[in-house]
């Protein structure tokens, strides 16, 4: 079955808004097997929204149709409607029952605007929308179905959840398509994909693999399409573990997995925590870490130790070495984990110390240059990384990095002292 | 001149990422004064590309594309665009050397994906993207300008930036337009609408006001329309004096600006320092003030203070009072800002303490609950606040708050000691 989603409104067109309708209902039908083959957003104009529908009743078995269902003047699907079914609006007692009792509820007062709404397409099935006063709507015509619901985000949530899935599924209109996504971090997507060429030919035809890059990570999308949702999910997971032979030290996660979130995972299994030390990252560690629900369970906290007086007074880095070395410099790094480590008193400690830029380099160290260490039980482990993007990027790609050092930098500790 | 966008990608069509590039898209061609006809998202598929683009042809002057340039198999555009126009992809030597030129600086070996960025269609005017290997394109034929555009964003942004609407601009299709975007903080939009009111509906008819609500601002965007520059910008600058005068406290900026880089300024002029003491932001603080470069002029640096140890061991807090009063207290909030002042040796300093959520809340203090300290040469000032959101939007809202704080602290230290 193939669905079209419509979403009508000069908002979306204009830019005002950002078109999430289409990206919920488009994440709902795919997760029950029914794949979208486009989504087209319209204006508020009856000759474009008729030529969407017709256009829409050639290429899909399901279009699902959003907005300009409101009491207002701009608001005209029905009337598009009515014309495309070749029908007029009728008067729907059970709807104008809806709209008084939940705007008595709100101590609202009906007007005749309101009272419109209880106008609805002869041919249609009304679907309830608990969630407001705008009642969805369901057509068939050729085999075709047409479901036009409000633009409102929680009213759609609502009809589409209440109304049009239920139903969907009594119908037996369902695919199985089971989704993972493998998080990497440490190879562009060029080099990735070099890398696990021979394992993406391999892939049989029901599997489809899409990459996601962001300046954050690479996502791998694996996606099975057929019947059997089991035999599909063990699919996924044979073709997971076989890339995770060929790529072990860059996939940290799954899904909505973020590196905080991983780290935190192990450590608190150990009941052991962290400190951070940054300079080049100026707090941006400490942030993707406690963004997640939870850190203070691990994270004690930490030092950013932006002037070399603070790394010094804070993490009892020498001034001497700072003097000798310069603040970017592996001494400098090791110095402020093993002193984040101590003055914190934890477990694991990670420091960054680097040129952000866009000034600040030489010709030994230009900007992109950092150097990044961890420190543990076990000893101290410090790598040189230039970066050669703007100040932001350099700082998300730092902190990353440096997350990415520190989680296989507790796993190797893990895995030597077993 | 009529607009239509054409985004390419099976992410969007699966819900796993929404079109941010649409509405950005669909946003500056609206503020060019060309009109957006319509959006569609297509799959990774050439029949259903190749519809969307003849489709397009005989709706728009002029069709946007994204997405599927990547270096990787499941990017079809080029080969679409290809078949569409009836041409060949030919090699670009200077497509390659910036290719080059930016996996070099990565540290990155070319591969033969990468040489093939270099491949671009034979009638195509290719469109230097200076943020990325994958090269814009732009086609004409009929009278309708064709561009393609990698989906990545930050990419598309500076295609759109610094090759589109240059060219746009010089072929004559836009006419003057003039913005100005006013920065406020610390009202809601409804409240702000309420209190400009009698200045909004004042404004000239070719003057446009826009709201743009984000969790960090509200941003006010005024847009003038007409033939001559030099009296547009007189205009806006006239209208935005007025509306100084409305809510003086609110406004922290314009454009580009954010309040780190307005506090910074301050500072900088009078070669002040700034510290910062965080728990509940976990560092968000620091890494907003040093997101921006410069900023190590005057931000020396930060405690995130996680724990109750780290409060009392690195900022000196007294046990006692975080016994007596709890960790989210003004009494603490103040000894932490007092404590980063006088460890870290600036003129000022910030203090978060709160529970951001999910977890943590009690009748007293709920979730939201928060204390905000700044102090200076002339002593400290707190304010509590409760923030009903969630805990990303609660850490954003704090960071914020304080930031202002701050900022309208120093200023009235200022404006007294003159």
């Amino acid at each position: 079955m193939k669905a079209e989603i419509i979403t009508i409104g000069d908002e979306i067109l204009i830019g005002q808004i950002v078109d999430t309708n289409s990206a919920w209902m488009a994440q709902q039908l795919n997760l029950h097997g029914i794949e979208v083959y486009q989504v087209t957003s319209v204006h508020d104009n009856q000759v474009h929204i008729l030529k969407a529908l017709a256009d829409a009743e050639m290429n899909a078995d399901l279009v699902l149709i959003t907005g300009g269902l409101g009491p207002t003047k701009d608001d005209i699907t029905k009337k598009c409607l009515c014309e495309f079914f070749n029908t007029e609006l009728v008067f729907h007692s059970e709807v104008l029952e809806h709209v008084q009792s939940l705007l008595t509820s709100r101590n609202v007062a009906i007007n005749q605007m309101n009272r419109d709404q209880a106008l609805l397409p002869a041919n249609c099935t009304v679907l309830h929308n608990s969630a407001g006063t705008a009642a969805g709507m369901w057509f068939e015509r050729n085999g075709t179905i047409f479901i036009s619901m409000p633009g409102v985000p929680f009213e759609m949530e609502a009809v589409m959840t209440e109304e049009v899935f239920p139903r969907l599924v009594k119908m037996g209109i369902t695919q199985v398509i089971v989704h993972k996504t493998v998080l990497t971090i440490g190879l562009p997507e060029s080099m990735l994909a070099e890398k696990i060429e021979g394992w993406e030919s391999a892939l049989p035809d029901f599997i489809r693999l899409a990459y996601l890059p962001s300046p954050l990570m690479v996502r791998l999308r694996l996606s099975a399409y057929g019947l059997d949702q089991a035999l599909l999910e063990a699919q996924i997971e044979k073709q997971v573990r076989d890339l995770l032979i060929l790529i072990p030290e860059n996939v940290f996660g799954f899904d909505d997995d973020n590196l905080g979130l991983v780290i935190g995972r192990i450590l608190i299994e150990s009941s052991q925590t962290l400190a951070v030390a940054e300079s080049c990252t100026g707090g941006n560690i400490a942030h993707y870490l406690t963004f997640n629900p939870g850190s203070s369970d691990y994270f004690k906290g930490g030092v950013v130790a932006y002037s070399n007086e603070i790394k010094n007074k804070l993490l009892n880095v020498p001034i001497e070495i700072i003097q000798e070395f310069g603040a970017v410099s592996q001494q400098v790094a090791e110095a402020m984990a093993q002193g984040a480590r101590k003055v914190l008193r934890t477990d694991y400690s990670l420091s960054t110390t680097g040129i952000a830029g866009p000034d600040g380099g030489t010709d030994e160290k230009p900007v992109g240059t950092v150097w990044i260490s961890v420190a543990g039980p076990s000893g101290v482990k410090s790598k040189k990384y230039i970066f050669k993007h703007n100040r932001e990027r350099n700082i998300i790609r730092t902190s990353q990095t440096a997350l990415n050092l520190l989680r296989t930098f507790i796993l190797n500790e893990k895995s030597q002292s077993r």
